[in-house]
């Protein structure tokens, strides 16, 4: 019992606000006791990234679709069919987030927000890091202090077009 | 000229939202002609922290404040009484943001938020990564696609207390 | 496969705000395997506008809706009682916008905005570009640094009466 | 004194959001009676980009000051001290949009943002159309249903990375 | 066909913000094929007040349920038992509206209410123009240069009361 | 002194957010104990229109402003330079507004909008009522009843286009 | 027929905010064809906390459910498990009201809001008027002019304490 | 010292938002050691309009000005002045109140907001209670439980016109 | 009857937005008629913190639902699939609280954030107080003047590190 | 200098949303190095009442002020004047905070407000805790586990009326 506890599961109060495939997709997963590692390993993807694919927030690409349909135990059809089209990103909760731990990432870019800018731009000149030509991934230390969570994002860097 | 470029500068119109020290600071910042780096390097701290001091929203330790009127030529008497008292956090800028470089950051908390906490919780338990126990800094790397800018997040992981 | 995810497809958790026809036509656009270049030539209209016509923000005409119900394979009085009556326009998505590449969009108007109206205006005078008296279409270029996505707003202008 | 009237002044109500730069500019740009089209064409950047520069939204190079200075009859010291940094963007006007020109623009967002992607999804694949690596401009159509204004936006296709 | 376009229908996202008598309203009037210009006359009043009885703003009187009964081939009983109470008002749409036709009315208020109220106050004194005892009507009128809505409103002039 | 109470004024604390001329045209007003009605006569427009002008929301021709500044007794040099350029409009005041009289206008919109579309939408087709192809007056009819304030919109019927 | 009008019922499209106890109450009402006046006599309570108990913003004691059962013809024990716990205030509809009647209370609040404070602060010291431990009535006046609803607010002045 | 505690001023903070007269009159009322009550006793008007007044939500009549100047001690002539024109109503304080005496009126239209109206309706039928034919009154209360605050509030009844 | 009084329940209309859990432990919770008190004495933890298990804001331990289920009569494999997974926490409510008794301590918040930051920063520094390493508990209290509400919070003082 | 950063300033920005008072208190106790500890003991006040009195949130009695000018050596009629009239609470900072500190409280309400209410129900019956008839304090503990900030909530019991 004391494992089930380590499986993220989906809130069945926030289904409705997600696509089909991520009701199907945690209900597997936990039926199947697994976890975002294990799966991101049979996908060859990261952890984020899969959580995320869950969620409705990425693509799945068909190499993806089988793989987790083995993985998961679910049909290929199904899969396939409820994963066809492209995300319908941003609508996994509300913004500013209520959740305590979405709220602390939330919270860097308001107390850092300016602090990045300037820091990039000096770094990189006028332009922005890429969302979208983009990866992350959340790895854990461990240090005579406790535990660490470190997120690291990686962002293509784009300048403003002159124009 | 084109160097005068590569220092960030505070835009007029967002001074009256911010302490009076981020005025001093940017001002002789700019005088100076000093990127964060180097003020960063002078102080021994991140170049986000020490931005996030110029913004109002980190605190100048005695070191500091002495480290700062020596390289931006101020005195440090006028230092240590700007900088008095401690940070009100939160101020530099509205959220959501309307900066597109800022906007990058919130839209991946939006996007990847759930993602992030099914994936932590999966790997620490029921907590938070603390945003107040935490540090981050920012890096450029360079690859045949073009530069890309890595931001580090880590904080510490705090459990929620049984009680 | 590979196929199916060419097609854009409705997300099951936004049916509920669009009116019936949509959830009938995105249905049978997957079952055909049509994209909307397809249907937009049967229909002799701009894929943006049968895009939109399938979200229920255009209206069909009479031939419209024989064409739609030849190419979709659908019954004509079906979709003649589902498209019946006028457009309630806006209910797409929310606004701000949190689709990342809708929101693309609605930066432009907000970093561009005050730019596009101080160049109408010395243009044409005091008044507006119609978003009604419209048309918008977006094509795709392709040159040695990737893929370029253009999209052209056309709409007539409209001076302020004087009374 | 008509032609006063085809020069877009600022609005002394909007002065305290915009950069200091955005009042010397349009003062200078009024006392010589210059269009957003005379300048453009001194600086070899579009009108659009051009106003943009004049609201804070953004950047001048060193070049583009230059012949601001010149054909605005400025000091090239002031307009690089003005202008350095860079540009906060987003700050122009309040979102959604009160001002009607620049609402219509909203609107083609609200009312289609949907069907862009959807078209756009289709003709790209899954990623978004770069607001950054981008570029726009206005053009003046005429014809015997009266004039029509045609806005032209062109952004670089970002596919989501796969991670 | 081509009538049918003619007939303003409910659009079926929006019926759970209504109150039941207007799906049952509506349904009927698409089926008996009428106009609200056709319910109007048989009613006695004017178009708008109809429309709005039907989106549930406005009240039905014994003599209306018995004239819309007849009209609509619907059984009294059942309209006296969904149109019993008062209206809810306020609930048709969201405000500021999302739809372009009913935006226009929005904006007009925008633009013109403080000269609505400074033309009002000079006439009238201080006091406001009721929207409860009020009517208000639509009309049509054609001239060379196209169509023109002409809506009227009408309301009693009530002066604050002096205390 | 009764007099002066028929005499819009503008208030103090909205001064900040209007264009300048505003605060130049009512002073100019008050002094010279003018009402709209007397001013509109001579410059041949409709009260709301000149109402409209001096709150910045709508513009002056070159006529307008030699009759403003005759009747006003203020240089036309002065009023030239103030009312140059083009309306940034939508900024008299707040939406929702909280101004009693201006909210009625808004309540008329909020209960009445959805009867306005269906019954426009059934006369006209699919469109809008223009609001910039528009204009407006204000009347006042007194019966047995009281005094009735009468507004009238009137605007350019737009369908829109089919593309 | 007439009769039914003066009974206010539930607007079907607000039962879901509400508790389920709403919904019982007032259909059983309406079956009954009871006024609020009429149940409040039954009660012992004044009409407006009866109206409250039914949209679920007031407690019913032991006694209001034994006679709110017989007057309703409901089964107590329905009763008791629908009323069982304790309201969850504050839902019945949404602020700012939409709603015309419910507006103008609120209007009265923010019209003279700082005016009560002012003439109560000089009346009680520093402190407020309790909406807790208060009471509300509802009373109907008729002059020659007409109709005057009268709203009676009464609650415990508390005084803020020193600490 | 103790006396004028009783006395309620204008907070510094908020004078930016209210009519220059605000300021004048609080000014005088604090010089004058003078409460709401004495003036409202000088003017025949209740303490409610007299603070309204004061915070410019009410308008003064001609006489209203010349009682003003004689018991504050200012000058007719600037009070005339300050006060010409119409109240520019509802802009006292923010809503939802952040006051606590005045966030609890608030909360009265919350929670009662919906009772009130269904008492209403049943009393009255379709319709409004004015809040412009409208005058209210503060009255203190005392019992052996303390001190009761009594608002009442009277508007005159508006049924909704038929149309 | 009287006790179940006592015994807090769960509105049903708030059971959507709660995971599915909430419904199964507040049924049987109420069947059995028992208090928070006397559950958290069986866990061995505070009352708050179980009835924030109720709403889904906290997490149970296998032993909780060992307990929960013993006490409150349910199959422990029920629970143990319903509690599975991480709390999706802050969902029990909107913000700003419109429930009269949350609201009041959202008032505590506003009225003395500011005051709390001040004294919490001279005490301990620059830091939070943690709501995560955290507890809470209620107490009664009780003397001449009536009851008392105790609410005490406990959390882990967090300096912001140095970076 | 240490010292220095053990006392809490007034944040430059946030003068203007507080009362004149604030700044002059503020600047006193810097200029004396005063702690709200040092302060309270003067006043025989809690430290949290003192800080909100600072920030303009709580009413200094006369015996106060005569404490408040000793200590930091100010002038009794300058503190009169100051702190003359009744405060204007709830205006210190924006809701939802954007102070992390002060948002730590806050998400405190978002997560626990239901589960309070449930076991404050359950305890105490239909009521509220009062915040007016309330004080709070704040203590420092010390374990082998760090710091612990203690803050006590403590309120009046204010039953709901029945009526």
């Amino acid at each position: 019992m004391a494992e089930t506890k380590n499986i993220a599961v989906l809130d069945s109060s926030i289904v409705d606000r997600l696509p089909i495939s991520s009701k199907t997709l945690f209900e597997a997963k936990a039926a199947q006791g697994l976890t975002f590692e294990a799966i991101a390993e049979a996908l060859g993807r990261s952890e984020v990234a899969v959580a995320a694919l869950f969620y409705g927030q990425a693509q799945a690409s068909p190499e993806d679709i089988i793989a987790l349909s083995k993985i998961l135990k679910l049909q290929e059809r199904v899969l396939t069919e409820q994963l066809a089209g492209f995300p319908d990103r941003g609508r996994a909760g509300p913004m500013p987030p209520i959740e305590p731990l979405i709220y602390r990432l939330y919270e860097i870019v308001q107390n850092y927000g300016y602090a990045y800018k300037a820091v990039l731009n000096e770094k990189f000149g006028d332009g922005i890091m890429s969302a979208i030509s983009f990866s992350t991934k959340v790895e854990k230390e461990t240090d005579d202090k406790g535990d660490w969570a470190v997120i690291t994002l990686r962002g293509k860097w784009l300048p403003f077009s002159r124009f």
